[in-house]
């Protein structure tokens, strides 16, 4: 571990590390412009091939206001005390699905009560990076 | 702790309550939509009052995007095996500043080189969610 004061160099990845990274977390952040403004909100997901599948409900502010919208879906993992750590971005586009047949493959849900939408982000764009 | 499969019920915060958790965190997640569409990057921050002050380039997506535009600001923690957590999601209006005076309230960069704008974001609303 380095000195709390020891700046870091910000490295990109390549998008096979980026792949690899956003796997490894349970949890992102989907971002997208709605009425009120930028607007960001963890869910817990899973990576399916080039598709971020999420479940959520009808009155979801994310539900309501992203369906067939360019989105951005965020992870990231910080040390705060060693300044280490890295960040993925996707770019995409999301879509939302309804029946058992989607919800098939959504991940399970850690909120109580029915989510029975699945919200997909197909990828049309990774980047990310590290400080190293 | 509860089982993994045991469902969280999902709380509001009140602003004080996300005031102090938001405080609590050195990294939050600066969101707005640009050229590319919507775009989240990680930063380490202060608070100060109702404003968060961010570090950053003349170079980076933020500077050459943010100035005088509705940005949000994202913090979170998680607990990835008890399904437990909180996130605040602030909106605000994203301002430039330079030079000295402005960064003498500004956090210290994480980040090797030099780090000479302050981006401020004036805070227009603060809400958040604890998993329960």
């Amino acid at each position: 571990m380095q000195a709390e004061s020891t700046p870091r160099r910000l490295v990109d990845l390549t998008p096979d590390e980026c792949w690899a990274l956003a796997a490894s977390r349970p949890v992102g952040r989907l971002a997208w412009s709605g009425p009120s403004g930028p607007t960001v909100i963890p869910v817990n997901f899973v990576l399916d091939g080039r598709t971020v599948r999420i479940r959520t409900t009808a009155y979801s502010a994310a539900a309501r206001e992203c369906d067939d919208s360019p989105v951005a879906f965020q992870i990231d993992t910080f040390d705060s005390d060693d300044h280490t750590g890295w960040s993925v971005l996707i770019r995409g586009h999301a879509h939302l699905e309804y029946g058992e047949q989607a919800l098939q493959d959504a991940p399970e849900p850690w909120i109580s009560g029915p989510r029975t939408l699945l919200l997909r982000v197909e990828v049309a764009e990774i980047t990310g990076r590290r400080l190293d």
